[in-house]
C-alpha cells in the first residue's frame, strides 16, 4: 500500500534526532516506496500549521552525523492543555486535539513517526486512543526511560562528559584543587555514574542516593593526600543532600538565565568552607546535548528510526520502539510511560564503583 | 585471605588493556586487601622470568584513559609448543608448560588475571588443566569473541573507523570521488558494518558475504549520479570477492612491512578499471588500534577487571567474564575459544542495512 | 661547561607546560650534556623547600600530549611579599626573598628556567636583580603578553572554545534559542573573538569594547528571524557594559566557588527579559586550561622550552623567550611585564568581524 | 558601484574551502552590497556551463565548519590546453581561453575569485593577461606556496597527522615496534616536519634531506633500547633515499588505485629486513585533506575570503592574498606560483628538532 507519512520531533534536544530523521526517510523510501514529510515544531507546530518538509533522499543524505534536528523541537505545545488568550485578555486552557487531529487529516498522513521524551509520547498515546496512527521514537538523554535499555544521545552526553572530566584532571592535579563538574541527570543519575567511572572520578552524587557532605567531604580529604592534593567529584543536577536545602539558584531565581545551576555550586561552598580548600565548580549544561552523535548513537537512532517505520506497516499504533539487549523490539508507549528508570541503589554498576573507591557520600 | 595475584596482557594491542590493569589493581586492593603485580610481556615474559611491576594505587592511578598496556604484550610465546636454538643449531619446538608454572609459584603468586584473545586463552586453559590458578579478561577488538556480546577495544576502533569516514566523504564529495576505507577484521565483519552504517557508506565489503565486484561496480554507478557523483565503499580486510584471488598484496609478501593491505587496494583497482572513476584507497591499520579507549571502553574495561578478581575470590579457575546484556557473568575459557561470532548475513542489522540502501555486492 | 639546572612552573595552569619540561630537560641533556632538575610548586615551593624532581629522558618521555604540569604550579608564594605568622599570632608580610637565593644555591643549580604568568615573571626579574641567574618562558592562555605574538595554551584553549561553539550552536538551532558562552579573558578579549569568529557567534562581547546591551538584544533580534530563530553569543569574562554593574556574582561572593561566573548569566538574564526569549547560559571555565595540549601548542611550547636552554648557554639572565612572526627571540622580562596586549577595536580582525555581520554590542 | 561576483574552488581538497565561500559571500553582501553566485567544478565547469549556485546569507550560514567544497573541486581542466576529441577521433589539445573570457561576460560577472593551488593560479593568472577580473585565494595543504607564511588546510593536516601518531605510539609502545607513518608532502616536508615534532616522533624523511637507510637503522636500533623497545618515524611522501630507488609502488603503476603509497613501505621493508624487527606502516593518505577545518583553519580561511573581496574592491586583478606575520597582505600571483617553500634543512626548526633527539636520516 502507497503511504504518505510524516515525522516530528518533539522536546529536549538530542544528538540522533536527525540520524532518526533520515532513517525513516530512507527506510520508508526504499523498502516500502512511501513518501515522507517532516512537520516542523513538534505537536506545537501540528497544531499551528507549521510548515512541511519534503524529506526526498537527497535532503537527508547528510543528516547522520549532525546534531540538533532540522525539524526544530519545542518544550511546549500540548494540544490537550493548550493556553489561549480570551476576548477578555485572560489566560484559558482548552483542549484542542481535535485540531491536530485534523491537521494530520488535512496534510493527508496516512501515519505519523513521534521523537520525543515522556511529554512527546503522552501527547502521542492520547491521540492514538481518539483514532490518530502514530508509532513513537524515545528520546530521553538522561538515559531514564524504564521500557528501553538506553535511549540515543546518551552515549554521545557520555562522551561529552568524560573529555570535560579529562580536561579537568590535569587541573586538578597540577594546581592540588578539588574540581566539581555538575552533570545533567534530574531524576536519574546514569550520566553521572557512567561519567564519573568513565572519567576516574572519587566521588559521585546522584539524586538516588542522597548524600551527607560531610561524607563527601571526608572522602576528599583522604583523596587529597592520596592523590598528591586533588579530587574529581561529578555531580548531578538532581543530586540530594541529606537534610539540606536541595538547591543553590544562581542569579534570579525567576529569570530564564537563572535556572541553570544549583547543587554543584552547593556542593562546591560546602566543600571549599569545609576543606579550606581550593575548589572549582564547572556547569557542563547544554554542551551535553548538542554536537555530532557517536557512532553508537547515530547507530541505535538509525535503528529506531528504521523499526519506527516497520511498526507502521504493522500498524502498531500506540506502539513506540525500545531496545532490549541486542533487539529492537516493541513497546506500548502507555508502559514506557508510566516508569522511570533509575540508577540502583544496590546495583552492580553501583557496588563496582563502591570497590574501586568511589564514594557515593553515604 | 590475604592473597598476592598476579596480571598480564597478550595478543594485540586493544585500547582498553590499561583500565583493566587499574580496575584488577584497585579491585584486589579496596575490595579484598590484596596485593598485585603486573608479569612484563604476558606469557612469554612469564616463562623467561621478565620483570614484575608492583601496582599499588599510585601506579595505576592514570592508567584508565591511556591506550595500550603499561605490561607489554607479545604476539608470541606459547609455553606449549616453544622453539629452542638445539646445540645442533636446529630449532626445535618443546613443551616448556612446567616452567610457566613453575614461575607462577616463584613468584608466590596465588592466582592469575590473564587479558587477552583466543591464543591467550587457549594457553591459561592448558594451563589451569595442568592445575595453575588462573581466570581470564577477553580482549579482541575485532569483536568476534562467541560468549560476549562485545569486547573493549570495539567502540573505540568504530570511533575512529567513523571518525575516518566522515574525513573521507568531505574529499568525495567535493571530488566527486569514490573512496575506499579498508578496516579490520579477518574473520568477522563487525568494525566494517557498524562504522560503514554510521558513517553512512554507500557499501559495506565482509567476510560473511562474498561479494561480487560487478554488483559493487552497479551500485557505485548509481550512487554517483544520487549522490552528486561520488561514493564510500568500507571493506573489512578478511572480505572475500566471489571468483577471485582474494588479496592483492603490497610489497614483498615475506616481508612484515608487506603484509599490510590487500582487498581494498583490490577493490580500489577494479572499480577504477570497470567505472573509469577516480578512486583512492585508504587503509585504516592501526590507527584503529591505538588511541585512548572511548568512555564505553573504559567502563567495559573497569566492569571486566572488577569481575576477575571477584572470579579470582570464587575461585572459578578456568572462568573468563564476559558481557551478556547488561550483565557481566563468567563463561569457560574452553566455550569462549571454540565458537566464532560472526555477522549473520540474514540478521537485523544487515537487513536494516540494505532497508537503509546500503549494498553487500550481492 | 657541565651545568646542573632547575625548572619550575608558576601561575595558572596551560596546557603545554609539560612540553616545555620535556624540552628543557631533552636539550640541556642532548645538546649541552647538561643535568636537569624539576622543582615543585613553583617559587612557593623553591623558598618551603619542596622536594625536587630529576628529570632523564625517561622520565619526560611521555609529557608532550600530557595536559598540565608534572611540578605542580601554585597561584599565591611570593618571596618578595610572604605571609608568615608572628610569634603574638598576628599575620605579617615579610622579605624572605634571600631564602630564595639561598636555597637556588643549597640546591646546586647553575640556573633556573621559569615558566609562568606575569607574576612569575615579576618575581623572577627581581631575584635576577639580587644575583640570580633565571630565564623565563612565558605562559599566559589569555594572550595578552605583549611581548610576544602569541603563547602556547592559547590555541588549545580556542579549540575547546570553538568545539563547545559547535556543539551549542546545534541545541540553539533546534531550539531557536539565543546560546550565551562565557569564555576566559579578565582583561584581554582574544579568547572570545577568535572563537567567537571560528564558531560563527552572532555578537562577540570583550573588555576592549563596552557594550550596550540595548544593541546586544537589537542584533539578536535581527538574527533570530534571519537563522531561523536563533543565536549565538560569545562573552569574555571581562567584557564591560555600558552604564551598568559589572558583574553578575554567582553564590557567596566571598567564598572560593562563588567567584566563579559573572558576566555571561548578566547579559543573559538582560537578553531574556528584553526579548521574551529562550536564553541559556554556558561558563566554560576551567575546561579551556585543560586537556592535551593541540599541536601547534605542543610546538610552540618545545620551542620555548628549547630555546630557553639556549638563553641559559648564551647567559641571558633576565630574558624570556618570545615570539616573533616566526621566529623565537628574546625579550628582557621587565619589559614583558609592562606592558598587556589588548585587541585594537580598529583592528583589522575587529573590523573583519564587523564585515562579517558580527556585532560588538556598539 | 553593484557588483556581481563569482566564485569557484579547483586543485585538491582542503579543509577551509567552504569557509573561505562563506567569507567572500559575506563580506561582498554585508560589506559592499554585492551579489555572489558560485561556480560549480572549477575553472573546468566554468568552461562547459557548469551550473552556478546562488549564495544568499541562508546557504552559506553553515559552511564554517564544513571540510570539502560545496562548488566542487576537480584536478583538470585547463582553458589553455583542453584536450577534445577531433572528428577523426583522435585527441587534440586546443587553447579555449576565450571560451573561459566569454562565459565569465555572459555570466554577467564583473569579477571573479579564484580559490586554489599553483595551478588554479597559473589558469588564473593567464586569464588576467588576456583582461579577465581575477583576483586569488591560495590554497596548499602542503603549506609549500613561497609567498604567504601558511594557508589554510595545513593545521588541519598537522592535527590530523599529530593524533594519528598519539594513537600509533600506545600500540608501537605496548608491542615494541616501530612504526611507520607516511604523510603528504610531494616536494616539502612541512607537514612530516611539524606533526613528528608535535607527535614525538624519533626519526623525521623529508624531501629536502635525503636520507641514508642504514642512519635511520642505527637510530632506530638507539632509540628501541631507549624507549623500552619502540620507535615512531614519520615519512613525507616525496621524501628521497640516498642511493635508493625513491619509490615503491603499490598495486598496479598505471591504475588510480595503485598509485597511493610508496616510500613509507619502502623504508618499512628496509628497517624490517635490517633491524630483525616487527614494523607497521600507516598511510595516512586522504585523511589529510578531509574533516572539519580547525579553529584556526576556518579564521584564515575567513581573512582570506573577507580580503579576496576588498582586492575586487580595490581593482587588484591578478593579485591574490597572502598571510605576512600577522598581516593578510596582496601579492602577485605571478611571484607566488614561481617559488616553492621548502623546509630550510640548516634553519631554526630542523635544528631544534636534531636538538631534541630527532634524526633526519643523515
Amino acid at each position: 500500500m502507497k503511504r504518505r507519512i510524516g515525522i516530528l520531533t518533539g522536546g529536549g534536544d538530542a544528538p540522533g534526532l536527525n540520524a532518526v530523521i533520515r532513517a525513516v526517510a530512507l527506510t520508508a523510501r526504499n523498502k516500502y516506496g512511501w513518501e515522507v514529510v517532516g512537520i516542523r515544531e513538534g505537536f506545537d507546530g501540528l497544531m499551528h500549521g507549521a510548515s512541511t518538509v519534503p524529506l526526498p533522499k537527497g535532503r537527508v543524505r547528510d543528516l547522520l552525523a549532525r546534531g540538533g534536528t532540522i525539524l526544530g523541537a519545542v518544550n511546549r505545545g500540548n494540544p490537550f492543555s493548550h493556553t489561549v488568550i480570551a476576548p477578555d485578555g485572560s489566560e484559558q486552557v482548552v483542549d484542542v486535539s481535535d485540531q491536530a487531529l485534523q491537521r494530520i487529516h488535512d496534510l493527508d498522513l496516512d501515519a505519523l513517526v513521534a521523537a520525543g521524551g515522556d511529554g512527546t509520547m503522552a501527547i502521542a498515546q492520547s491521540l492514538v486512543a481518539m483514532g490518530a496512527k502514530i508509532v513513537g521514537v524515545p528520546k530521553t538523554i538522561d538515559n531514564d526511560l524504564a521500557m528501553t535499555d538506553v535511549t540515543f544521545g546518551f552515549d554521545t552526553a557520555i562522551l561529552t562528559a568524560t573529555e570535560a572530566l579529562d580536561k579537568l584532571q590535569t587541573t586538578a592535579e597540577s594546581h592540588h584543587r578539588i574540581m566539581i563538574m555538575e552533570v545533567m541527570g534530574r531524576d536519574a543519575g546514569w550520566i553521572a555514574l557512567y561519567s564519573g567511572i568513565a572519567g576516574g572520578a572519587d566521588a559521585i552524587l546522584i539524586p538516588e542516593i542522597p548524600f551527607d557532605i560531610d561524607k563527601v567531604a571526608a572522602k576528599m580529604e583522604t583523596t587529597r593526600i592520596g592523590r598528591r592534593g586533588y579530587g574529581l567529584v561529578v555531580v548531578a543536577e538532581g543530586a540530594a543532600m541529606l537534610g539540606g536545602d536541595q538547591h543553590y539558584y544562581i542569579g534570579d531565581k525567576g529569570s530564564a538565565a537563572g535556572r541553570l545551576g544549583g547543587v554543584g555550586y552547593l556542593v562546591g561552598n560546602l566543600l571549599a568552607d569545609k576543606l579550606d580548600a581550593d575548589v572549582r565548580v564547572t556547569v557542563l549544561g547544554h554542551l551535553q546535548r548538542g554536537g555530532q552523535p557517536t557512532p553508537r548513537d547515530r547507530l541505535l537512532a538509525t535503528q529506531f528510526g528504521h523499526a519506527a517505520v516497520d511498526l507502521i506497516a504493522q500498524e502498531k499504533w500506540g506502539y513506540m520502539v525500545a531496545l532490549r539487549g541486542n533487539d529492537i523490539v516493541p513497546v506500548l508507549m502507555t508502559e514506557a510511560i508510566r516508569h522511570l528508570k533509575a540508577v540502583d541503589p544496590a546495583g552492580d554498576m553501583v557496588r563496582m564503583a563502591r570497590d574501586l573507591g568511589i564514594s557515593f557520600g553515604t
